[in-house]
């Protein structure tokens, strides 16, 4: 009951030296998990022709799908097809489809198709051509001994469409997978990595084949349960739980562990769950963000439909702001200083009056690397929620450098948003 | 005159499906240049034991220096510190060193050291203890052979402080490298990769060894130019180009060829030259964001120092918000719809009035995925800026999905400012 082997081979020296970051394999791996798949490998290369020539050769002998992603544009540094042509001796052509594809794309854009710009139809001998829905570069499929091989775009976009719409089907009609990976996630806020792993190692039976993996970042600790599961030929969605009452109790026993700190399960980001929490309540929110400078209103608007919950932001990084925005008293300002809980709550009451919402929240501190003081260091951020059951605030100190505590703000001023949004309302 | 070569072993079943980027090896990667080290591959690998082991063995026969980075915590898929215990024969043991640095975070935090976080002082035998400054994990160094092997936290600002305090000068005294990479980065807008080949390429000598690279994202396309140089024993920064005329009338030919679509050189962000443009005026900005929904206020607040000249955002994304802060008269909204250049303008010059600020800036558009039709279709929008020298509004068709255009509007906002910013002044 072993899952097949998949290497991805991310192609392009600025993954090495040129500062882009691969997000590619993520969706790529959970695609083929759904098809019976583990990536055991992720291996980003230069463009130089011998090194990705000799990655091909080691990654087609050694696993059973190998992905190759990036280099398949137009210009200089785009070398994934000559290398696939070399090592598998398969010449290159201009293939018909391919134009095809490219001209679609490049016409639905306003250009028209350059001499520079058909090398992306060249495809190597005996490949299947993959169509690209969204971009101009096709992507291609071999086979070669038992490896499955397919190149796709490096961006992000065309990847995805390509992934789901070409490679899934090819994978689930030519491997036919006996296993899936049955995984789920936990979304966690306020508790260390280590404190949840005590928390809940115990209640894992002690032969049990669910493996643990927890995960900390800006946005709280993510907790993942994975296992590898025979496929049920019946069941349609073979990630849902229902098959599996090992599973299953697990799952329960450890939302009720780290109930206090459970966010949300799954993909469901912070600003989602916002969003779906106002939606239900049919409320309307409104934002005076100081540290934060916008972040919580880009997040929250970054969920479709957000027009719908979110009246207005102010970023009141002045106290001149302050003032003529939210109505804080300069003597306010004064005696207690513009990071404080009290200016905090001023902020959130005034931008609730003003602006007739159900909602108000307001986030003021010191992200720094300046602006510290003794009293007042930097990572100090106080939070203020007016509502119809009446104004909260908190004081919180963060750390990390001025990226990492707007971040974290932002991450505790949604989630404080979200348990005033759970309170029994009368 | 070939630089080290490195190889960078990321570990962690996140990096593979857990939803984890890496960003580190960037960062990794620029270091190791200034010390004459070319990456030739950078692997992601599971906390499998096994897999694990086998690169460590790989990597350390064919690369001169390994960086091992993650696996260093004290949760139970942390494995780094025992595959390398394995591989080379060294038993694990307490550090006293690696107990202390541990302790000093651990108590900065405000916590206690449990037996659990004891876990990160285990230190293969032999191996150099690397201080952490910013986390409780710390890293080590071995020599196996001809090979520098370097295990590193995985958390971005641990592995900094480490690379930079503790692995570049163990790097510099032990290899003595006799080249590094010379590069040059421009950062562009406005013109398709396709092109911008096209225009520069017929600029570099036919027997140039310079390297070009070209990588195009939403932020534009950033054209770097590289070369490995032999090392100047008099120079401080062998980076520069001062002893290197090649390298330097090929950047002034390229500035002079990219010049309408050049916002910035090297790692300057377009927040930080637009921060830069307005702190050297001397003038305070405002913002009224509708589409971007507060992105424009969150990058500009990512600059240290924008408290100077930011001095409010509005995220007015109701037609409520837009009449009540901006002034925005509804019979213009219903005439033009809020998607328009007359409600734009509207909006730029209303805040310009209320704020008293130098520059006011406006955008509102369809970020989707609903809400287009056929004359307003997604991924339109409209931009203005008032100012001194009077009101100007644009016209953009962005596409991508809702993040992506929330991004490009920001972006082409953001060189708007730029360009009006540039204009001479009376």
């Amino acid at each position: 009951m072993k899952p097949f082997r998949a290497d991805i081979l991310a192609i392009g020296s600025e993954l090495l030296h040129g500062g882009r970051v691969d997000s590619n394999s993520i969706f790529i791996a959970e695609m083929l998990a759904h098809c019976g798949i583990r990536v055991g490998r992720k291996i980003s290369l230069s463009d130089e022709q011998g090194d990705i020539q000799k990655a091909l050769r080691a990654s087609s002998r050694q696993a059973d799908v190998v992905i190759v992603m990036g280099g398949l544009g137009s210009t200089v540094d785009d070398r994934t097809r000559e290398a696939v042509a070399t090592v598998f001796s398969r010449p290159l052509a201009i293939r018909r489809k391919a134009i095809q594809i490219l001209s679609r794309q490049v016409q639905r854009r306003g250009r028209t198709v350059t001499p520079l710009l058909t090398k992306q139809a060249l495809i190597p001998s005996g490949a299947t051509v993959l169509d690209n829905l969204v971009g101009t570069a096709p992507g291609f499929y071999v086979q070669e001994g038992n490896a499955h091989i397919f190149a796709l775009p490096g961006v992000p976009r065309e990847a995805r469409a390509m992934m789901e719409l070409q490679v899934q089907p090819i994978l689930k009609r030519k491997l036919r997978a006996t296993v899936f990976l049955w995984s789920h996630a936990f979304n966690t806020m306020g508790l260390p990595e280590t404190e949840i792993q005590q928390q809940i190692s115990s209640l894992f039976h002690p032969s049990s084949a669910i493996d643990l993996s927890l995960l900390a970042s800006t946005k709280g600790v993510k907790v993942t349960l994975s296992c590898w599961r025979p496929k049920n030929q019946q069941s349609i969605q073979p990630h849902k739980t229902t098959d599996f009452p090992e599973g299953k109790i697990l799952i329960q026993r450890i939302q009720e562990a780290l109930e206090p700190w459970l966010f949300s399960e799954g993909e469901e980001t912070m600003e989602e769950v916002v969003g779906r929490l106002l939606t239900s309540r049919q409320w309307t929110l409104a934002l005076a963000e100081s540290c934060t400078g916008g972040l919580i209103a880009h997040r929250l608007t970054d969920v479709p439909g957000s027009s719908a919950y979110l009246d207005r932001g102010l970023v009141t990084y002045s106290n001149k702001a302050k003032q003529e925005l939210l109505g804080v008293s300069p003597a306010l300002l004064r005696k207690h200083g513009a990071v404080s809980g009290q200016v905090a709550e001023a902020m959130a009451k005034g931008i609730r009056v003003k602006s007739h919402v159900d909602l108000a929240v307001s986030v003021t501190g010191i992200a720094g690397p300046g602006g510290g003081s003794a009293k007042k260091p930097v990572g100090l951020v106080y939070m203020a929620i007016d509502g119809p059951q009446g104004c909260q605030s908190q004081r919180c100190q963060f750390w990390g450098d001025r990226a990492e505590i707007k971040f974290r703000s932002s991450q505790a001023a949604l989630n404080m948003i979200r348990r005033y949004l759970l309170q029994p309302h009368g």
